[in-house]
């Protein structure tokens, strides 16, 4: 599955769409029209025919919004792409605005009397209300489309994905979809309902046991699902997807439909309490269920909480995968402390390196997001990718960024390190060091059960913090299981997650440090949460990490003397594990690599 | 301001005030009826007159509920109160169950058909409804009492306190109350209101440069303001209370009225947009409003933040009341470690020599909570008082904790030091070096704006949780200046807390730890947040705590190897401080005590 709408598209994309967009709105008597980023799917990546908003405007970050005037138009975006947005939209047809700007834009600019349109299905319930009541504010109002504007306008859009819908089995999965479908259709009667829908491709995946290939870097199958109360289900795939195996393997309580009968489907669920996800599930779906007279349970997708918590089946495929992944990490950091010392390859070559040592594992399905690698000032933009004019060579006394991951059938991976070009100046260090004393406080942390990410964000961020720095992105995400790398409801951040972490939810730690024009640093490993046990010496159970990723840490960049004992003590222990699990892989079997090894040794002895 | 109602209370109590109360309520067809502790102020102390609860059942705890039926009676406490509760009502009559589980008790016991009394004064509008809905839910429903059957069978209830009403002084409040007002005003306007209706008593004491004398503990005026949108405003006082100096005080702009006269002030509301904190203002109130045809606004009381902000003129007092306060702190420490050691005094003793101590400053106005002593066990009781047949005296080889402050005109004080008897032992030093260094963790941490006390709170626990123990409060609560030593909304907890700590806010640090049986550990300093700057060599400014207590800590109990080279730096700064400031008050003075200051010399040497 490849991207086409990439950080190359230029003005001249959106000026050519916009007018053929307006003409579909005049047709049916619209003054403008809504343009979210966000798809029928709510994904973080879209697959190309749900690309409408870089289609209209040639903005392709993957977050923003836009509004379509007969004559004006705006488009929204965050801070991470102000630059983007420039370079990829003409500025004499599109304004540029915040996109935290977006409602109070629309409540002074729509006009009084005007009619915007907007597509139910691609907005959330409480993003939709928000913005009729902007609208509403100016005295304009919104209608439904009456097929989308952008869609009809676009005649070359692609088809919609039909990678084939594939059985993930149980030996990945840990539980039997049955067992699985048995769990939902309980919680679903404690939540008070009759049936569940799901729209979270992700949620298909994990409760049938299945994966797809409709949009890149996550093997999400698109698709819905009804899901009763009795453990009978019905999902919606377009018939092009399913392969030969999968009726036999969903088994007799599950039942194919085409995409098609969705809405027929939701019409007779007249009477019936249906739970749905209102932070997830477009408001089509809940205006579709009013119109049949369901009773709507507003509730968190009951797959959410089962997904995010591993199995001991998963974790060990994580753990497997991580081996894996840290070997090929371990040969490309090897690789850039020798050979691109020398050479000073680009970024770009930089990421080929890297994702050419995670396909020689023989066990990539495709990297878990796109790689980053930023060297000096690159490095300094958490959300760089290296592409185009931008592309810099490694620099003698500078910093590389690189973050990138994997996935496997056995686990998904994402790991951030950091090196030294050269040997590292005093500032590096002391960044460094800061920096990972963050991360190694946010590694050996216990913690009592009920405890959320929120409350544990700042134990990462103190030593920057007390020192008059910080960095400008969450701790830690959740990660899924040959899913999503990143996967909700747990993080690790300062606002916005009350969300407990719980047993085997696996969640990232990287705390970094941007020094903008400079350099960037950032550290990071995936954790596991263990169940609750007591400390030594101690007198409660608590929580803990378990980490995962496998991958020594630039000894050049650690400041001994701004360690403590426990500190320096628990670098060499993690030091000692990666030694012990990721050098059998590189003494033998298709990732052998003597040089490697022989430098693992040396980076792994303690410090 | 005395309390009669205390531990001392017995079950014969409410034995003989129930009967009572049951023939008010058959006089009102009530089956059934509802007795909030909470009274019409919503205060942490209440006057006597208003202990219904106490009245009724004999159980005088801080927090509870009951419910009173003509043939069972039931009384709902937290878990601090288990114990207490049983020991002053007769379980005979009065059947005990968990305060959070009162409204699950009401659906399951309440009987179809029965009606239960509420007295509309007693509840926040939020709790009433989760009452009603509880009653409702087993068939019952709720009624607003005709006159309060426990006001009407108490007939020798006390009057309402009616303590004088004084000035206080700008040299104090750093504010004039004109100032206050016309920001007030501009506060209510900016929250789309007309006037505000303050119910709080430390709304007024704040807004009107007032302080009181109704309740123990805290300088309160029982009474309510309405505060229009241009400054002016009107005082609900019981006429005894009003002093000659206070209209000439008040101004102009502020008139006062008896508190009968309140009904139809909220009446007059009619039409007008009317803000009201339903947190903390009883249900009553909207309903007058409601039926006054107000519109209601929602919001929190706008003297919260104001009040909670300290101005420099109040933190310069503050830190005054602190010096004094460190001073009689010193003096009593030094008695605990030389003459106590040797006679092994009571608990009660060694409160009234603490109280002494205080009072000898000649500035007490009051204490600003129950003075706190615990030995041995009786530390482990975060919530212990000295009373009755639980008094110890002290025991070599324990500990002893020691809570306790002062009401000064210029500063509310809150301080907890925990002291060895004898030597202390190994244990004792690893847990309380463990409190230390949480305690040092929060005491030196700088922190971005908006950050609240709930990203905060772990950063004390950290030590704590990390070797397997934790403790089973909030790590500081909100402190008032010359108000209360409970003061919201910030505050640094795990749970419920989102209010940003703000320049100027006071908080108290108190992480502890508790071996049931054993003996109890807890260090409370209070803090005030800083206004943000950038730490040397930071880019970035930061919020940070300048420590306003100033006693020394037990170096007995300090485990040296367990400090990192810094936190041992932090105890000497601060000592240091400690000596700096405290030792002139020591050397001369109505608190001169040279065989004190010759000990905290000693006491407060580099470790």
């Amino acid at each position: 599955m490849r991207q086409t709408f990439d950080e190359t598209t230029d003005p001249s994309f959106g000026a050519k769409h916009l007018p053929l967009v307006r003409a579909e709105m005049a047709k049916q008597g619209l003054d403008g029209l809504l343009v979210p980023h966000e798809d029928e799917h709510q994904n973080e990546y879209l697959p190309d025919a749900n690309e409408r908003l870089a289609w209209v405007t040639g903005f392709t970050g993957s977050a923003g919004a836009g509004v379509v005037f007969a004559d004006s138009a705006t488009v929204f975006v965050d801070g991470r792409y102000t630059v983007q947005a420039k370079a990829q939209t003409d500025a004499a047809l599109f304004a540029r605005v915040p996109l935290n700007e977006q409602n109070a834009w629309l409540s002074k600019n729509v006009k009084a009397g005007q009619v915007i349109g907007y597509d139910a299905r691609l907005h959330s319930p409480d993003a939709l209300d928000a913005l009729r009541a902007s609208v509403e504010k100016a005295g304009g109002k919104l209608k439904p489309v009456d097929g989308n504007p952008i869609d009809l306008a676009w005649s070359d859009r692609p088809n919609q994905p039909q990678a084939p819908v594939v059985p993930h089995p149980d030996k990945y999965a840990g539980e039997s979809a049955a067992s699985k479908r048995e769990r939902i259709g309980k919680a679903i009667a404690a939540k008070g309902g009759d049936v569940a829908v799901l729209t979270a491709p992700s949620s298909l995946a994990w409760l049938f046991n299945i994966r797809g290939g409709d949009v890149i870097r996550t093997p999400l199958p698109l698709g819905q699902a009804i899901v009763r109360a009795d453990g009978s289900a019905t999902i919606f795939l377009d018939p092009a997807k399913i392969t030969d195996e999968l009726p036999a393997w969903l088994g007799n309580e599950v039942t194919l439909e085409a995409p098609a009968a969705l809405e027929g489907a939701l019409a007779s669920l007249s009477g019936q309490k249906v739970v749905i996800d209102p932070a997830i599930s477009s408001a089509w779906y809940f205006e579709q269920l009013e119109q049949a007279g369901a009773s709507v349970v507003r509730a968190m997708d009951p797959c959410a909480i089962p997904r995010a918590c591993k199995n001991e089946i998963e974790i060990e495929g994580s753990r497997r995968a991580h081996i894996r992944d840290g070997a090929a990490l371990t040969r490309f950091l090897h690789w850039v402390d020798t050979v691109a010392q020398e050479n000073l390859p680009n970024e770009r070559a930089i990421v080929e390196a890297l994702e050419g040592f995670r396909e020689a594992t023989g066990e990539l399905k495709d990297l878990s997001f796109d790689t980053i690698a930023g060297v000096a000032a690159n490095g300094a933009l958490p959300h760089y990718k290296p592409v185009g004019a931008k592309i810099r060579p490694m620099e003698k006394g500078s910093l590389l960024l690189v973050d990138g991951g994997g996935q496997y059938l056995d686990g998904t991976t994402d790991v951030t390190r950091t090196m030294a070009i050269g040997e590292g100046t005093d500032e590096q260090r002391r960044m460094f060091t800061l920096v990972l004393k963050g991360h190694i406080a946010m590694a050996v942390i216990r913690f009592p059960q009920g405890t959320s990410g929120m409350q544990l964000d700042a134990v990462a961020r103190q030593p920057l913090w007390n020192a008059g720095f910080d960095y400008d992105h969450g701790t830690g995400h959740g990660v899924g299981s040959y899913l999503g790398v990143h996967e909700g409801p747990q993080r690790i951040a300062q606002w916005g997650t009350s969300q407990p972490l719980l047993t085997g939810m696996i969640l990232s730690n990287e705390p970094g440090y941007y020094r903008e024009g400079d350099w960037g640093i950032r550290i990071e490993t995936l954790q596991v949460v263990t169940a609750p046990s007591v400390p030594e010496g101690g007198e409660r159970a608590f929580h803990g990490f378990e980490q995962l990723t496998l991958a020594p840490l630039d000894r050049k960049l650690i400041d001994l003397d701004m360690l403590t004992p426990q500190e320096r003590a628990y670098v060499d222990a993690y030091h000692a594990e990666v030694w012990a699990k990721v050098s059998p892989l590189l003494a033998d079997g298709v990732q052998k690599d003597e040089a490697a090894l022989a430098w693992l040794k040396a980076q792994t002895a303690p410090l």
